[in-house]
Parts: C-alpha cells; sequence; structure tokens
C-alpha cells in the first residue's frame, strides 16, 4: 500500500540522525542542544518519584485527565506570570513536550499549502512538524535582534497579495534556536501588533526564557502583551529534564479547547507520572538554585566556546553573541560550497547542525548551529579545533 | 484566524467528556476502560523508580532516542512472540500510548477522503484518530465471533468498484472493545488472506491479549500470520498502568522507519522514565502475579455484570459473552429512541458509552458499552440497576 501524500514530506531531524553518532564518547557532539543535568540530583529526585508512587500511586498510575493535572497547570501559571502573562490554570494545556503542542496548534490551524512564516534560520524540528502538515515555510531573515516587524508585515503583504493564507508567525523570541539572538520588548510589543491588525496568530515557542546568563529575568512574553493573538508553547526540558517529556501550551480559550480535544484523540492524557515528579522538582526549594548552577554552567561554555572560535576560526568567519541559552551560529563564508559539511564533521569528530537544515528549502548555507550547552569547556574548545580543521 | 478544514472533524471522545463526572463517587462509572491498579504495590514501583532515578538518572532525564529504549523493545519482543510473532527489538517502534501509535499510522497512509474499513460498532478514540485526518470510516458489523473476513471481502470489492481507496482495515481481534467479542484463529488467518490479495494493509489494535479470563495464552496475533501486511499496536495501559502512556507497534522495516521520523517530528522522543519503569516492572517476577490477579477480577467482575444484568434487565435485552477483557455490548431493543441517553443515565448516577458513539457516523443504536473492569462487583449491580431504571 502506498503512503499518503504527505509522508514526502516526513523528514528525520539531522538533530536525530546524528543522535547516535553524538553518543560516540570520541566524538564532541555541538549538535544537540542538550541541558546539563548533572546539577540535578538524582537520587534525591528518585526520592520524589518514590514517595508519590507510594503515597498516589493509584491515581498516577491510572488514567488522567485530558487537561493535565491541576497542579502542574497552577505552577505554569506561576511561571507564565515571570513574563507577564496574566492567566489561570484553566488556560493551560500540558502536553508531551513543547513540540507536541507545535504539533496540535499546526494540525489544528494549518490546511496543506498554507504558508508560516518563520525566522531565517529557524529551530530544525519545527520545519519537520510543518513538513508533515504540508504547510509552506517562508522565512524571514533575523537579525541580531531577532525578527523585525517591519519585515514581516512586508512579507504578509505581499503574501496577501498573492492569495496564500497565513495561518501564523512562529517565533522563539528568546535565545534563538538556532542562532542564540533575543527579541527586544519594543520588537516584540510591534511584532503583536502587526500580526494581530491583519488576524495573524504567533505561535510564541518559548523554551529558554530564564536561561539568561545573567539571571535577569525573562523579557516580557508576547503571549503577556497580546493573549488573544498568541499561542505560547513552554517546555521543562531546559529548566528540568527533556527525558520525562512535559512541556505546556497557553492559548485563548476556545482554541485551548479545541488543542486538548485534538491532544486527546493522540495521547489521550498526558503522562501522569511525568507531570506529578515535574510539579514536585520544579515546585521545590532544590529547583531553582539548581537551575542557577546550570546556567553558570552554560554562560562559562559560551565563554569557552567564544574563546575557542576567536583561537581557531579563520578571520572571515563571525558568530552571534547569544546573552543566555544554548546556541551560537557561526558564519564561514564559503562554508556552502561544501559538499557534505557533516560527513566532513564526523569524520574530524565533530558533530554540529549545518545551516542549511534551519532552512525549510535546505537552501545552501555558509553557517552552522553550534550547542554549548552539554559539553565541558575542554570538549567544546577540542570540537571547535576540530570544526576549524574542515575549513 | 479560521481553524483547519480537519477541525470541524476533531471530535471529543464521549469518554473522555464524561471522564470528570465519573470521578464523582456518587456515580457509578461504567463507562471508562480502567484496569484495575490495586494489585500493584506502589512501594515497590516507587522503589524502582527510584533506583533507575538514582543510578540513571543523568541518562534516564537527558533527551533518548526516537527509537525508544533497547531494554524496552527487547520486552516487546517477548510479548509478541506469545502471540506468534517472530521479530527482533529493531522491528519495534514504542509509543506514547498504542493510540498514538495508530495515530502516526494514520498520518503515514491516509489522504482525506480515503476509506478505513473498522469493524461495527468499534473503538470510539480511533474515530477520533480517523476524523482528525478527515478519512472516511466504513464499518462492517461484528458478529459473536468478531470480524467475518468475507463480509469485509465485499466491502473492499464494493470500495474499489467504488473507485475509494482503502489504504487499511482497522481490527481489534482480542476482547474486542467495544462487544468484547474475539476473533477465532482461523477467521484471523482468513482476514489476513483477504487483505493480503488486495494489497490493503492490516492495523492489528490488540491491547487485552493477555486478559483471557481462563488464563489461556494469547490467540494467534495477525501480525505474526503476516507480519508484512500487518501493524500491530500493543499496549502496557491495560497490563501495566495507562498513566505512564507506554505503547508499541510493530510493523514492517521501512514502514516502522516512517513512523519514527514522523513520531519524532511530534514528541521527539517517548518518555524515558516511563519506558524504564514499564521495562522494570514488567521484566520483574512480580509482573505475571499481579496480572494474573488484576483476570481474577476480571473475571469475577464479568460475573458480577452478567449476573446483574439477567437480575435487572427487560426480558428482550441482550449482551455480548466475553471470554477475556473489560467490556460487554448490551443491546435493548428500542434504546435508540431515547433523546439523550446519557444525560438519562448521569441523572440516574450511572455513566456508560452509548453504542451510536461507537459508529462514525453517529447512527442511532439500540446498545450501550458496559465496562466492568475498574468497579467493585457490588458497584457494577448498582450501575447496572440503576442503567435499568432509565429502560
Amino acid at each position: 500500500m502506498e503512503f499518503a501524500s504527505r509522508a514526502a514530506e516526513f523528514r528525520p531531524s539531522p538533530v536525530r540522525a546524528v543522535f547516535e553518532t553524538a553518543m560516540d564518547p570520541s566524538v564532541v557532539s555541538l549538535a544537540g542542544g542538550n541541558p546539563d543535568l548533572s546539577v540535578l540530583p538524582g537520587g534525591d529526585i528518585g526520592a520524589l518519584a518514590s514517595s508519590l508512587l507510594a503515597e498516589r500511586g493509584g491515581e498516577i498510575l491510572q488514567y488522567g485527565s485530558g487537561a493535565g493535572t491541576t497542579p502542574l497547570r497552577d505552577l505554569v501559571v506561576q511561571l507564565m506570570s515571570r513574563g507577564g502573562s496574566d492567566i489561570t490554570s484553566a488556560d493551560v494545556l500540558p502536553t508531551t513536550g513543547s513540540q507536541a503542542g507545535l504539533d496540535l496548534v499546526t494540525k489544528l490551524y494549518c490546511n496543506p499549502g498554507d504558508v508560516i512564516l518563520a525566522e531565517g534560520p529557524t529551530y530544525v524540528g519545527a520545519l519537520g512538524v510543518f513538513g508533515a502538515y504540508e504547510v509552506d515555510v517562508r522565512h524571514v531573515e533575523v537579525d541580531e535582534h531577532g525578527l523585525d516587524p517591519q519585515r514581516v508585515a512586508t512579507a504578509l503583504e505581499q503574501l496577501a497579495a498573492e492569495g496564500k493564507r497565513v495561518p501564523f508567525v512562529y517565533v522563539i523570541p528568546s535565545f534563538q534556536n538556532p542562532t542564540g539572538v533575543t527579541m527586544p520588548a519594543e520588537r516584540r510589543r510591534e511584532l503583536v501588533r502587526v500580526c494581530a491588525k491583519r488576524d495573524v496568530m504567533i505561535v510564541e515557542d518559548d523554551p529558554y526564557p530564564l536561561l539568561s546568563f545573567d539571571r535577569s529575568g525573562p523579557l516580557p512574553s508576547m503571549h503577556g502583551m497580546d493573549p488573544e493573538h498568541v499561542i505560547h508553547l513552554g517546555s521543562f526540558s531546559k529548566i528540568f529534564a527533556p527525558g520525562l517529556r512535559v512541556g505546556w501550551l497557553v492559548a485563548p480559550p476556545e482554541v485551548r479547547g479545541r488543542l486538548q480535544i485534538a491532544a486527546e484523540s493522540v495521547v489521550i492524557h498526558p503522562s501522569n507520572l511525568a507531570q506529578s515528579l515535574v510539579t514536585s522538582w520544579v515546585g521545590s526549594e532544590q529547583w531553582e538554585p539548581a537551575l542557577d548552577r546550570a546556567v553558570e554552567f552554560y554562560r562559562e561554555r559560551w565563554q569557552a566556546m567564544k574563546a575557542a572560535l576567536e583561537e581557531f576560526m579563520p578571520e572571515h568567519a563571525s558568530w552571534t553573541e547569544p546573552t543566555g541559552g544554548f546556541f551560537t551560529w557561526v558564519t564561514v563564508p564559503g562554508l556552502a560550497d561544501k559538499d557534505d559539511l557533516l560527513r566532513d564533521a564526523i569524520e574530524q569528530g565533530v558533530v554540529l547542525v549545518p545551516g542549511s537544515a534551519c532552512y525549510s528549502d535546505g537552501r545552501s548555507s555558509d553557517a552552522v548551529r553550534l550547542a554549548f550547552s552539554g559539553v565541558s569547556p575542554v570538549r567544546i574548545r577540542e570540537g571547535v579545533k576540530r570544526f576549524a580543521q574542515i575549513l
């Protein structure tokens, strides 16, 4: 039996494709955006899981509500208030990781042939989601302050002139994946105005806002500025543990209700154990100090990567200067001419994400995404050195 | 912004819609197919989780492989061998519950307007999955031995004559949801022949095969009979714990590879903690004795329900006689004339699944699905009594 037409658009993520290679200890992985988990006390977290199951096992192991657990939703209300969102637990839908939330939003809004505006470059995983719904992605190039709302307005006008339906703009405002750049508050406000005026939703994918190197609070979220026109995707993967697969979305009431129905038809409900463990840990007094330590690692690692880039990169190379998060975007003129950058890199013992993977059309790119979050400073220096050797 | 056209087909599951009502202790829930978890030692399972996190927390809490963990896949290989499937761990894809597997298979195979053949009646949750992909469902009525392959052959011929594309037949062969009936081995073999001949896949949704009241081993699975034409969906929800959301699928290699890419684009990978805990419990010596005790409960509860049906149902009512699993299908001529059966039932303090919910066209039905798996014999009697009062 033939597959459906959409199957032609299923694309393996290049990060996932090198997942096994990246586990090889002889290889330096600058590919995956892995959080540092050495700050997590496995024994304490195990003890939390143990007491949850001993005390409420009958409830946690049984079917749960498609709306998610109330304690987790209450916790998200608190977290979202840091970015200026004034919501109640009824506005929150826990998801099996935030990418599952993006899948649901795309499923709800996008017909085949619709256009999504996204940053250029954007998160490779999002391109996989959009492809599966046969959506066209148009990129608006970012600068050092992220997406420029005026460029978005121009793109939306052009797409309207082409008769294209644009259900939403997909944007990662804080420490963007893959460039590490952050949209200032004023740009966020202007983007909200631009999109609301045209009845285009904003999907704000925001897994990194608490990871500012200087430990300043998050910038105001676009959701907080205009909750009727913004769907917010959040994640516990970068502030606790990706292996549990817990994220959330916040959306206007009717939209949230539809998304819950769509979610229930796929997973019935999010894992109770994962939700409970996240609630216990992130709700504990140990969470924020551990996060502080992790962010201190990220800051040191970025410093190590910056030093290595300055030491090993050719003179004409350039890179973004993230103030938080996991990534920098390194541009080396001429890199696009390489036949198979990733193969060459793996041969040198380093993995990374080629820039072309971050564009829906797979255009050639002079850039790569380097992740510094999950690797020690010594290994970062070695990885950048190996990367320099293929240039 | 308007929703996509598929959103018109998003339907809340009637089981999920009454989930909160069913939690009310004054209401007897014969609606949800909840396993009995009183047989699970919460302290022991908590201790397993604790030691997993203490010993391998860095791995379990980190990103994992989209292919799932090897120990869980090895465990599935053993379980599948009981039904006669000769596979390796590479053939198995763990999923976030088996319904997520059905979602992936539908996403891979079905264009809008395609037709899926399903049992009449069928699992309500599957109808939610199919609706989200704008697929038409045609039902083939079951008898006391489940789906009749000759009727399937006739339906496939008719659909071919109509020019319809039929990617797969969806079938729940053991202790079917909602009727409780089981397809004998010979019917399974014949259905495999009928479908293979026409290059139509079989999606074998099989969460209950180990729940035979007499503790006989499972019947041969259709997957074991023809692994090239059958995609098998399995679940740990009924033999361990639904709250963890762990299922699996087994498919031919190229199909499994495509399904993994589709799965990664939604959830990146299945929860490591859930996979590890399932592997530890189901791989332990405690698992099978606990399952034996649970099935003994199901057997007793079915006896209690049968006795209550005999005591309270009107003379013209009839019901299926399950030999395992969670459900019976009760037909009361004239029931279809009721305006709002579920509302009347809730007013009497009992919830159940109206038969009409188990058909894609919502046709009126003289039947209801009654679940006996998660309720004590005393409450079952009370629930059936309350149901009888609305007749």
